[in-house]
């Protein structure tokens, strides 16, 4: 198999002309694609309609161009739209395609590969607690056995798109006599995303399971996973996960690479990852270098220690802006002025996803050469 | 003489502890200093009260230090409080002081050199015109004459506050029967920016004055200052301007540089503007190079293109956070990523002050050695 | 004919299970819809993608329902999303139906009637200017005609859908060498909405159309219509017309009145037009007066004189929240407290719609006995 | 004694000119000023400066006026801004003066009334706690004998002014070994409001403090007073306290009656309110009625239950304005469409003030003859 990124630039949450002149020109093998990641221009807190939009369009678009039924499109590929283009971010979609590969893998070489699972759908109690945190991790698994991905080592990325309580969930569970993890929609969209990183962590061996338990969720900050980027929709109920790295069972011209920022700042974090990739970072990137990078994904937090290196932030005590929309338009700038590009797949909500105020950051790129 | 510059975090816009300390250590001397440049934590638009909380604090500490009047205060120093700290950004002061040096300066070095001057105060209807920018110029060659800066060359950054028009302001010019340059407050913020960076432009020659009328203000994009930021406040109805830059009649071991940011993103520009101060860029800085950093100083603006290197942003089409808000995260993120600190002075509304989405960046720093 | 509407509660701007689950009862004829109105809880300005969302997916429901295409839906039905739901305005939908009726009108009673007319698509320098007024005004008259409402007198309420500016139309009209008649997306909102305003003002007689010229849009607020509302959008680029009156040829126990707020506070009209309804303005209403209230629409605007009675207000100056929210948050809060629910579709932009502050009220009332 | 109350606009924060005015006239006297209550125009949310801005003016202004210094002012006087003027509510002081009387109080006729009372500091671990719940309750029992209030039927309001936990507080409690009634700013807020106003409910005997207990703090909405208005502060660490009744102890032309709001459009409520103090509530008021009308105050909540009388609300899952916002505009609009003005001192959280969504509103009016 082989794994083909495409980054299609959004003009609005259902601007779907991009992905069908791809498909048009045979560029793009509608078919073929597992998953389509896309940041939309919503705030990325619990109002945000752009993700639900963006994904009812592009399903209604992928039906007409493969002759699929919206069912069908909705159980074969995976949609995570993550809501916020703050500061210079700007929307679109990374669409993954795994396309068929006449040709064998050149032997020892490892190239892109992707892998896709869902979990079951969680019941509101559920929610940011171990039950999602061991559904999780199983998917992981099952989603790297199924993309002959070898072992956690050459896993690079996690997306976990997961659900958020609404009220009326919440009320639900309290109805059946049920506590749940966050009594607020918000705040529920974070212990649903620290329970799907911890899962993420669990899989690849990152934190000890059995050192786990439901109070460790968003409270305990050393525990974390290097790979993991999850995000909250309002849209789905069950844990919906792609999993990203080298294979040598793949081919093609594409890599994976990742490290982790210590903090929003941390852009040697980021050179790194680029090096790992055969990119020399610099201020600016060459020309060819840039010509190289075919995605950055990244997460996003403001530090609950409310201060950067020492220096206070106001992302925690600012009602007028949410603190996850200061920490994109934050990160998203750090990254830029490495990349040299703002179609960055920068998305909110860190928790369990590198340590306090950092988060991991991953790189594809089209390789150099052969021996890479 | 010789500038200092101290750099003081404040917890929040009244915090003047931070002025106290150092004044009580003997390592500030209140009766020197000359200008206060701040860093507070509104939302730097109209409604935001951050500004003049700060200037009042700071003015009744600075009067209690020296025993002159509120008046005398507000007479003799500049405060220039630039509203919103946006993504990572961290609320600071920083405090020029100039003190006589016993010493005269090393023949052929130039340092630090600060320079005061204030316009007088605008009718309604001059603000964002030409009265504004032909008074601004004078005030700006004013201020290079006392301060003995030798010419446009060895200036490098000028920071104007500047009036804006409340809706109280704007129906008495109607009732004058005048019109304004901006019916709206938060418009007239812009033209009053641009209009005073204008003035800039034509001290230091870098827009022609005869070219220049009043409805170029904020609409020719191409005519704009290198080194000008300007802040527009409630709180005043004249131009107050400081003007920094180096000399050979000033001593310390201090020095200015600036360079242009074509973009947002644009840190190859700051990353010259470091290497003419002596500091290598790269990421992250050497800890030697980052102490040696004292100050950086930069505008931000959302590009009116829509686009940054051809990718979309969101900025002027979000209703929910001003645009000027978003840009200075994005600029004050792409600027800490390399500085390492995120206690920048990064001030919005860019208007004539460095090219459209772009523009001017300053670094302020300890010299390295005798010979710089 | 009989005119019938549905007030359906919205749980999202995509929840048409209300509208089907009506279809499915048989209490509504979804081939028999002329228009939806809504109100979605987006921010009502630029970027509010839930007027967008809720319009794709009512249409798509409608399609199924009726067996159409989607194309035979848009040109049939007119959908009119208004954006805001502040303070505590509860999302839902309107839904005109208009049906054929066996037994002839009784002679000498007027009911509810509805007529619907569309112009041609503007140009983007069209926007804002006697063409836009020219053309609503035509349309106007023509949806009086195809409704038989007899008179401008029987019109008590004429929405209209309009587009807005965006930037990419904006420079299209640059490049085509015109100016348009807003530099901004925002204020090409409120400039869509007055030209609209005005050309229902016109074709109900209550503006002299020769006295009317480009410059009156948005500056003169003596000339307005008393039963217009307007409301803005992104996905369209022609004006779309529901006309809502009294018509003798048309049965059915509805009727519609209303009457003009002089400002945002002005409950003695909202009184005035209940009264006219039959309806008995208490505070609270009787319990089978509340039931008899079908709809009420509303305009909110901040007045531009910065008060309300004498009393400062702050919408205009306040960044963080534009001031059409706060203004329907307040005319909502204001309308609810007498009619006891916040079921009201209050949208915001009153430009020549009402005076300066104020805006149309209007009313859709089950009528007490045959003798109203 | 005699209780006068000053409704003063305010054109900013700082704006202490009509407080000047008014003492330089004669008709207020500085030295007899117990109490000041502002709305003032900031978020009213964490980052709201505009509280203590204001309050730091008004202590200089009063140190000014009165000779004493601002230490003395601090300790004498009650300040209690409370942020938030959203719809078209508009910022103003209403200040309190006890003034001695000459003359006896007319027997049988009970007049306005004033008492004051402040509580210990309070440490982070108490705050939203039964400590907090206690000793608010020892000073309004302190403040109604120091004013001669013979019991709880006689008072009709009581403000109280508490504080909120910061970061750095929190993080103080933390290393302390203790844990915190609330871990987010924002949250702390909520629950020390609820605290202060189960300390009013038992002192007034709404509640039964041997069933209270930490737990119950912003938990039972079965719990609440009928009188209390808690406003959230960063600037106090302390419980300030004004209690507001009648008494036969008291002379003057005032009086102070009060109802409490079901829901947040529970207009009936304030009829009731107006009523019993002798105005007829009518849309609109009649002129005469409208002038002696002097104060109103009440509270705004977003209902936890998300619906308003079965109609959902948005106020609750929008990340864009908070929900206090939203309640703020809705109940100023609703309480401003009887009341005739926006010059309403509405505040926001109403935790335990009034049952879930609704709250407390009082009606401080001018007595129409001597039998009253």
């Amino acid at each position: 198999m082989q794994a083909r990124v495409h980054r299609i630039p959004a003009a609005g949450p259902d601007d779907v002309a991009g992905l069908r002149d791809l498909a048009g020109s045979g560029a793009l093998r509608p078919d073929r694609v597992v998953a389509v990641l896309g940041k939309t221009e919503g705030n990325g807190c619990v109002n945000d309609f752009t993700r639900g939009f963006a994904s009812a369009s592009l399903k209604t678009a992928l039906a007409a161009l493969t002759g699929r039924t919206a069912a069908e499109v909705d159980a074969q590929i995976l949609f995570v739209m993550s809501g916020g283009t703050e500061g210079g971010l700007s929307p679109h979609f990374l669409v993954f395609e795994a396309v068929p590969d006449a040709a064998a893998p050149t032997p020892g070489v490892k190239s892109l590969a992707v892998g896709c699972a869902r979990t079951r759908a969680f019941a509101p109690e559920e929610v940011g607690r171990m039950q999602q945190v061991a559904a999780t991790a199983a998917a992981v698994r099952a989603a790297m056995a199924a993309s002959s991905i070898a072992g956690p080592d050459d896993v690079h990325y996690v997306q976990v798109k997961c659900p958020l309580l609404t009220r009326a969930r919440i009320e639900q569970a309290h109805r059946a006599g049920h506590g749940v993890a966050a009594e607020e929609t918000y705040a529920s969209m974070g212990v649903s995303r620290g329970a799907s990183a911890l899962g993420v962590a669990v899989a690849l061996g990152e934190v000890d399971a059995s050192a786990l338990h439901d109070a460790a969720v968003c409270r305990d900050t050393t525990l974390f996973s290097r790979c993991a980027s999850a995000s909250a929709g309002v849209e789905l109920l069950e844990n919906q996960i792609l999993v990203v790295g080298n294979s040598a069972a793949w081919s093609g011209d594409l890599l994976i690479t990742h490290d982790v920022m210590q903090d929003a700042i941390d852009t040697a974090a980021f050179a790194r990852a680029l090096s790992q990739a055969g990119i020399t970072p610099a201020l600016p990137l060459a020309p060819a270098d840039s010509a190289r990078l075919v995605a950055v994904l990244a997460k996003a937090e403001a530090s609950r220690s409310g201060s950067i290196r020492g220096a206070r932030h106001t992302m925690l005590d600012d009602s007028d802006i949410p603190a996850s929309r200061h920490a994109r338009a934050l990160v998203g700038g750090a990254l830029a002025s490495v990349a040299g590009t703002t179609l960055l797949f920068v998305s909110g909500g860190a928790e369990h996803q590198g340590p306090d105020g950092g988060g991991p950051v991953a790189v594809i790129a089209r390789r150099l050469g052969e021996g890479l």
